[in-house]
């Protein structure tokens, strides 16, 4: 599990007085490649490599507004990978009320800069066997920053150690 | 069914050279309130009026990307409508090459400015009274333009005609 | 002269009730990648045949503010071009009631992908001599849509007419 | 002087692979509207106690692009001040490359709710009095977080201490 905070931008607001809906599906975006970050795996480098990793749907759920300089502590997770796909979880509370605020989900490939499919298994299988040994584990740990993480090398040719996804 | 078609602006893209998909949901928002306005519920008046119609919830489905200067073809229409919610249902198609773009949901209620929700059957017996009929007609009918439908009697207080919503 | 008509979202406005004043940026955007259509530059071929347009800078005074489902009119024209910059005005005013809503400038300068300038003259002459030729007349004319224009010719290599600009 | 880092997210980049212009103007009011918060002005307050600080124009230079996931490093400045208006000044640097990528300035009033102009002289003397005598200081100094201000005193009613801005 991966903690983000986020303060809202008044530029976020709508005249309805409360941050617009469809921010919070970029604040999703935000909070998952600071996860992808903690992982060892910055998403820039990923792309510098040539791997995308585009949206194939998302999902969210309105509980409570977020209204302006309100903080949204979003909690989320890798709840399904099976080597091609992968399915993110996210839950927010406002920070200042404790107040669920949504729940949503996020649906996610690995592409090339065409958008061609990348099976992970056959071209990344560092990156893949430890993303699936992190799921068999079944274990919820915090991700760790580690400096050389395996899944790293695939996608920046050096060696590393390991890194855990929680499940 | 209604149809709504939008060219994708260039601040639109990002550097995956298509639409960010946070974009999407808004699209789904201008098209939904061109519906409400050609069944006669302009959404400013009904907001001037003190109906707040929030999102609940979003989800959406991308098959094919949208890229710069490219048009979508949205179609969109009621599914669901107890009185108190309702969800609408997306469908887009690039006009330019006719490919299955995206698919999607979205919930909404009735709320006062303070965002209390309010029951149309109670307040507004009318426009609940026409959607439902809409409902039970079991038809699909694209909806007219009318020029003081009933719907819009509760919200501007002046007799009106009648407007069916596509289920 | 260039007219441009938008009609402002819901996700464009703020909690201030208006539309939020970073958005004028991008509906000049828009208004300028329409009037390079119609003077037979449409941008998205430009970029594809390897000319960027990138923005040097930008200015927006903001006179009277639109409101959600109000409908900016813009009217703008190239004020400045020397062959390497050049410079667009714009002037918005509200077409539901006629108030001047804002005055602004855009700078730009043509590039490579790697956004290198590139001097449209030596490597566009055509679409130089064109953009100067307009500029020379002095007059204020609508710019027309021409099939084949003389400047697409630099860009896409068919031979085309004649196309000018308002100044 | 106020400093203001800010990391560029995804979805601010376009197809040019570089963070759109428009969002610059979004991020000046980051970090103005932060600035203003460590003057114990915090904007929510001014808004929830009837005080608006609309955008009465804007401008910004872009120097060199700042690309996803690199810093701007804003610094920014009130660089006017008369009692009813007052003007920003920003710069943005990169964090990583150091480079200049923007300067820019924001130009603002007081109003009420609806807009009305505020004359902060006659209706908030004592945040007045402080701004300007920061003004007259014609020092330079970090704006200091201090609990409670005299300028927040006009707003939301209780006795403060003093704050200075950097002119």
């Amino acid at each position: 599990m991966f903690t983000f905070e986020r303060k809202a931008n008044y530029y976020e607001t709508d005249q309805m007085g409360i941050v617009h809906h469809s921010n919070y599906i970029r604040w999703f975006e935000e909070a998952r490649l600071e996860m992808l970050r903690a992982m060892g795996l910055p998403y820039k480098k990923m792309e510098d490599n040539g791997i995308l990793i585009p949206v194939l749907g998302v999902s969210c759920s309105y509980k409570h507004p977020i209204r302006f300089d309100e903080t949204l502590v979003l909690t989320l997770r890798i709840q399904n990978y099976n080597g091609v796909r992968f399915e993110m979880a996210y839950e927010g509370h406002s920070k200042e009320t404790g107040l669920l605020s949504c729940t949503g989900t996020s649906q996610h490939c690995f592409t090339t800069p065409a958008l061609k499919p990348i099976r992970m298994q056959k071209h990344f299988p560092r990156m893949a066997r430890n993303i699936s040994s992190g799921r068999r584990t079944g274990q919820s740990r915090v991700i760790q920053n580690t400096k050389t993480p395996a899944g790293l090398t695939d996608v920046i040719g050096k060696p590393g150690g390991h890194f855990f996804i929680n499940l």
